[in-house]
């Protein structure tokens, strides 16, 4: 059942996941009909239909703090609440607290190494697999520290959510907080932005502030950039999954 | 009677204008009783001397709404309050409102157009003796559409203020709103900096952050930048002026 979605320019499928039951019987839907909550008719009575949460695939490759977010996010406002359940977490090594959070959450979890494919590539590609096999609606890196390939941004692209810790365009690549506080940025902050095939390039959906203090050193920064992307991170997955969006040429439009 | 002022890594003095009268006598002065508000003796007697305002010289190339908010927060707050005086309004071109915004408060006002000299480097010595001649502490750039050069930063670097409206190093150059629109940002704001060599490099004193509104265009952006700019800038001349200030390296600390 896809529901349309405008993505970078164009439309295309935003692919509902199939396990997710529908109720409805006896009427033809269009896309419109599927907006959340909607309301079916059955036998010539109106009734509303449950919303149908949004599936969430979580990589990780670190700590997992942001997947602690979202985890205590969903249970405290309830998956229908929240519009959005996560349904497997991925990483791209094992022995993580990460994948340990998800175990513990009774989440189904899997590893892709790319030592153990022989090229980038075919990482890349089995990547997609594995994520694929969970028929994910959204997909978000939370530290997830791989870059993606060809393979996965072909699957997955204008619905794979990344985090940055600094405002882009300013400070991206792997020290985004200490490139700001070398520059003398008074402030940064982060930004939850879809992946394209730059690095940290793609559209921005939202992005939150943090003043720089005289006294602060990377971590001290660090730390106070990161409880504002635990709770943007949470708002913006939460929006996107209740209310649909739209990406149009580099702006998201959150319906 | 110089003030040491650390700039830019090293020690350079700070002129504190000639025809401020100091009414110390019988007692030498070294730059630590400088200080605003500071003492000095006189007769055996401690009496506060009144602190010293610092010279500005704003330059401007349009309406001068930066200029005009400098002119209503010193006058509002008093020039000893506010630590700081305009001494007088330079421009790249005759027959604008930041000009007859200067004549209207009874300030001078001098005007060097780069058509009139033979070579950019003659013009930009030309603006440099034009503003040294009213011998400023601070030099504010208020919209000043022109970039300086060699002589200009010899003389006034560490003490030469831009305004830049976006966050920056994000969107240089001259249509830093429009830039940060069209990459779908989500917030950006405004930059007040020291100006260096580099086009919207200099080492940033304080930075204001505005929202980008889904219905944001060019010009309702800058409106509500330009509102948090103005007040920025009165914010930041007056600390400038009655704490004084070191440049480390890229990081500026208002003392």
């Amino acid at each position: 059942m896809p529901v349309s979605l405008l993505t970078v320019g164009r439309f295309v499928d935003f692919p509902v996941s199939g396990n997710v039951k529908h109720s409805y019987e006896g009427t033809s839907a269009n896309s419109a009909d599927l907006d959340v909550p909607r309301k079916t008719r059955r036998k010539g009575l109106i009734v509303a239909a449950k919303p149908v949460a949004k599936r969430l695939v979580v990589l990780v490759s670190g700590s997992g703090t942001n997947l602690q977010a979202l985890l205590d996010a969903i249970e405290t406002t309830g998956v229908e609440a929240y519009g959005a359940e996560i349904v497997a977490v991925g990483a791209d090594r094992g022995g993580i607290e990460g994948l340990a959070r998800a175990e513990r959450a009774g989440l189904p979890t899997f590893v892709c190494r790319v030592k153990e494919y022989g090229a980038r590539d075919e990482w890349d590609a089995a990547l997609a697999e594995a994520v694929a096999a969970y028929e994910p609606d959204l997909v978000v890196s939370a530290g997830f520290m791989k870059i993606v390939g060809k393979e996965f941004l072909a699957r997955f692209g204008g619905r794979f959510i990344n985090t940055h810790p600094a405002l882009l365009p300013s400070f991206p690549g792997a020290h985004g907080v200490r490139d700001a506080l070398a520059y003398g940025a008074r402030v940064t902050g982060c930004t939850v932005h879809f992946v394209d095939d730059g690095v940290d390039t793609g559209p921005i959906i939202a992005q939150g502030v943090v003043e720089i203090r005289d006294e602060d050193d990377e971590s001290a920064l660090h730390e106070r950039i990161k409880e504002v992307e635990r709770r943007l991170l949470v708002d913006v997955v939460g929006r996107l999954a209740r209310n649909g969006y739209r990406i149009e040429g580099r702006k998201v439009v959150i319906q």
